[in-house]
């Protein structure tokens, strides 16, 4: 049965039917952390967004879809998230092993453009018949193109509930309207954040923010109402309020590629400051997989402390 | 039993089908001002237009969405109006309690545009599963995007009435085709309330006029026929009237937080001018709910009396 | 806001959504023992059943459709239930007044028939557009029909549930299946109670139960198990447990026309059993309206007490 | 503009939307007797029912469609009801010349049943091509068959509403669940009307009730509460009483061919009982054409005095 | 990740979608079985299919529906199975915490048929919503109206699969093409088995067969070919063979309360013939919970041994 957290969790969704609660729970109840109410997630999709070669190459067993599969199940992982071809490379063989979460839209890098718009790639039906506990759906505040994609997933939402699937959006701004650095800037992470709860999300999944703040007249607030925002931790509590009080699922992408120890020190400062989880790639798939596991049982070992 | 005030509202709606009619009357009915024509509206839509730390920092109880809830309550408002997420964060925990509106699009600040268009963000099968009683929108008359908010109310509206909800119209000009001081100009405002009233809204929600005349066309008008516009009161007279003589309900925005006189007066002149109420976001969640509800009430009273 | 009892009741149908739960709420909620958890209905379909001078000359004002949206209104019931006609004749005049419940199906007695089926007469759309808080059915478990009716209503009752409507099943056993005196043995009416829970009914009406046992190996079961019901309270206990051990809203009929007195009694009988209320269509609308009046509040202030 | 009576009607269908509202006045405004809330209609289903030459030999001109809308026409009738065959035959040809009603169901004689059950012979999408302003459906209460009946008018009706036309009802108790006299027995006639109401009828039209009583249980009530059912006029009342007490429109027809003065008669009967008009066929079209407008002028002065 | 012997299971179904598949998986990993391959489900239809009273008075905590999805939780059962009322009253409130089957289809016992037919009673709508893993279907062989069953799981199944549901089919013949004794006779129980797999059954479920053979030419075979039927284990064997050479999951009922020593007996042989597994209700839920559970556990030992 559920834990107290699990249930405590699943209590901010009641306006959600009995199967997107069930499906809720899966993601929550399953793997090393499971019951916790923290979380740890496998996505690729950097084949779609990246490349194969940026994305694979440093691990060339990377390249077969099942890798990341067996990777996400050995390691204890509470779900695995990718695109329509990687998931229907995998549904069958190991159905049932794992929840998993169908990336709906994604953007590749054949084409840049100032701002941004993802290509619907899958469908509910899609994720239904694959055996997928949720939908996954990549937004861009900040893009000029920004109203298509929350059009998009509003209506892709809407069908994904009443089938009972769970919804993930990955808020990550980015596009004319803000800055480079704006990306991660506190303000618009925890902006990108409400974003993501006001459209339905179930679960948010943000960059860890930066200090900087992007807009002026959000400056003035963190100002005068001093805002605390100086360490990571303190921020990621920002960012989880800013998502409807804490009463939203938030997790964390672990970003670029970096070093052991300021990867696992950033995942301390997100557990203090109260975000839910990380969200681990490239961290955890460029690597060897036994270390890729190793790394991933650390991380999961601080969300459990 | 309806009194003879919400029956005579009720007659300009003779179009309309009954579950309709009812959901205008529930709205009419609830609260402090149930009965009296007059009405209150607590609308929460900030999170998504301007950003949870410049919306909810100053008083951080208002991060949680069934904060909304319970203030609209207590304070005895005619309904709830907010985005999807905050509505399914409470409508089941809350449900039955109070008339809410679910605005089905919305506008984030981290693009900005001189022609704004707002993205889709709910449906009306939302509005319904979710026990809403009227659907929300708002549109920028003066933008060069206009046509396809038009569109997409005329759509929506169509869907709501015939599943007996009502509509709600937020009615803001701004955009290319106007000055920023032309948004608030009395013959824009009620111009705006007019194209409202022509697309069918049951509701209209405007800005408080200014004095100033944007169009030249209509300033040759305004002074032929010596229309009075000097005072508030005035020229919300005035705005009621441009909506089918006083036969559609017009409400007032308070705008900008700002002192509890300035925001009383400015009521009063309201009230005086023949409006139906007031919409009442900021200066009601932005203070400690203690004096929220005793600046909601003095409002109240104010229409009441 | 919804009392403590109310918020119990509706935790009974957490599976369903706020729609629907605000719909439960408002029949709760309305009227003189609004807030009690109990309840008093009235309903005329007696019209289209048994036809229009059996139903209304001893009262000729009961011809006219607005004399019971006003009896219903003026004597404080929860709600009122009736076909098709009945509801279109008033619904826009008294829109928001009280809870309606549209009857979807009617039988008339121009041809009787030992299986009885009922038309179908409404729809969930109708239901919608007449602004009613919930659709009504009626099933006769003991009719070689009974197949068709459970799976009309499953399907009404889907529609009406995804959109936001409750689902109130009168459970009437008849037909060449049982005894005639087996209509209202307390076997037979708690099974009938039962089928209506299982076909995801949110307010079951039955006939108050005798001490007859039809069945015999149901008759073995309660013999052996001691169940109690040798007096009305007893078996209103029995019916009321055998509703899903008393999570589901049972409310009982009055049945044909008689004293004051009798019917009183059997009310109190009910009360004590733990019935949610009665469903007085005859008894109230064939006296004279202050008769009615009187009488309906004789048996709320039972309920209440 | 429509005279007081006619808006005093309209108020009776409120919760019809303006286009069935706006053709239910087009039927009271045409013609001889237009504002006067009394009506006659032409009715030519006799060559689908009982076959041409029973219907048209006796005045040769009948055969042709054309003369039928001619003589509604010339003879100043509220509307011309007609099988498919019959309207497509005229309606581009006198479009607008007249209100039309399209008859979507029809019994042939070629295949006689105890149960009667008539054909579908046309649609709602049929009734809006051909420039129509009600559909019109028979019932059989009585018919084995009648919750086909009930079943397929209630689907015809809410789709016809929504697409802003009105409903006629043909309420013609028959089957074997009455004898060949209750057929017209006044306590059948008046239950017939008072089930077309409850499906939903705009107007209903039945048949002159005769002075028996079918029902034992009705009986019982007509004696008790002394209903007067000597005269015809009386048993009129009786039944417009039975009607949703006057508030719905009810029209009676004339039977098979009979001498002027014995229908002349009839009518005055109708007409001093509050009967709304009646419903001429075989008396008017199988008379030469003089002849029969002349009659129809006779029956139209006693409806306008 | 799934054991090798839920692998070799999950083979057998190649043709299904992964999502079918995960939920087939979902139910064989779950509970104290989890992963051997064999599975013990409760399944609690008998409120609808005997009453109430017959069902739960024994125990009268079970008439609360929580009670089964707890008893269900608490012994480690692979799933639970009840019609759509006991399944919406438990979702929401246990949700993710055991596989659930939704019960398409159920029969009443207050109409007797000497040729069964179950009514609908859900959807696979409902089962999505509701968070199942599968839906449940009854099929009367020997029924005349078998192929009416047939036919609607054909249609619910394809639809079921098509959106990653299982699907399971209780197998139990009778009716007017077999005698009483015939209904478990060890070649219908095995035809039946045939019919069930033949009908795109995942998991089918029978009563355990007795040595009769009812048809004659089946008889001439099963002595022609020796087919060892002599006890419990060979029938159960050939049941299993019957099922595509063992390549279906067949699972037995326990049928009526017994003793336990008998119901262990039956498991052992039902366990030694290469059956899947029981379902086991009444045997269950009308003993007091702590036995239950301590007899559940026997149960799953046999099967674990």
């Amino acid at each position: 049965m559920a834990t107290k957290r699990v249930k405590e969790i699943l209590s901010w969704y009641r306006s959600d039917n009995a199967g997107t609660l069930a499906n809720i729970a899966r993601v929550l109840n399953h793997g090393r952390l499971g019951g916790t109410g923290r979380m740890v997630i496998l996505p690729v999709d950097q084949g779609f967004e990246h490349g194969p070669a940026r994305s694979f190459a440093k691990n060339p067993q990377a390249y077969d879809p099942r890798y990341h599969f067996e990777l996400a199940i050995e390691a204890g992982c509470n779900a695995y998230a990718a695109p329509l071809g990687f998931i229907e490379a995998g549904a069958a063989d190991y159905a049932g092993d794992m929840p998993l979460i169908l990336k709906l839209n994604n953007s590749d890098s054949l084409f840049s453009n100032a701002d941004p718009a993802p290509a619907i790639t899958g469908s509910v039906g899609d994720a239904l018949r694959l055996g997928c506990s949720a939908i996954g759906f990549t937004i861009y505040p900040g893009s000029a193109n920004r109203n298509d994609m929350y059009g998009e997933i509003r209506e892709l939402s809407e069908e994904a509930k009443s089938a009972g699937l769970a919804v993930v959006i990955w808020s990550y701004p980015r596009g004319s309207g803000i800055s480079k650095k704006g990306e991660t800037a506190v303000d618009v992470v925890a902006y990108g954040a409400q974003i993501a709860a006001q459209l339905g999300a179930h679960f948010i999944k943000v960059k860890p923010p930066t200090e900087d703040i992007e807009q002026d007249e959000a400056k003035k607030v963190y100002q005068s109402e001093k805002i605390a925002v100086g360490t990571l931790a303190e921020r990621v509590r920002h960012v989880v309020q800013s998502s409807f009080g804490g009463r939203r699922i938030v997790i964390f992408s672990g970003g670029a590629t970096k070093g052991n120890a300021a990867l696992l020190e950033e995942i301390r400062q997100i557990a203090e400051g109260g975000g839910f989880g990380s969200i681990v790639g490239r961290n955890a798939f460029q690597r060897p997989r036994t270390e890729a596991i190793a790394l991933l049982h650390e991380i999961m070992e601080i969300y459990q402390s």
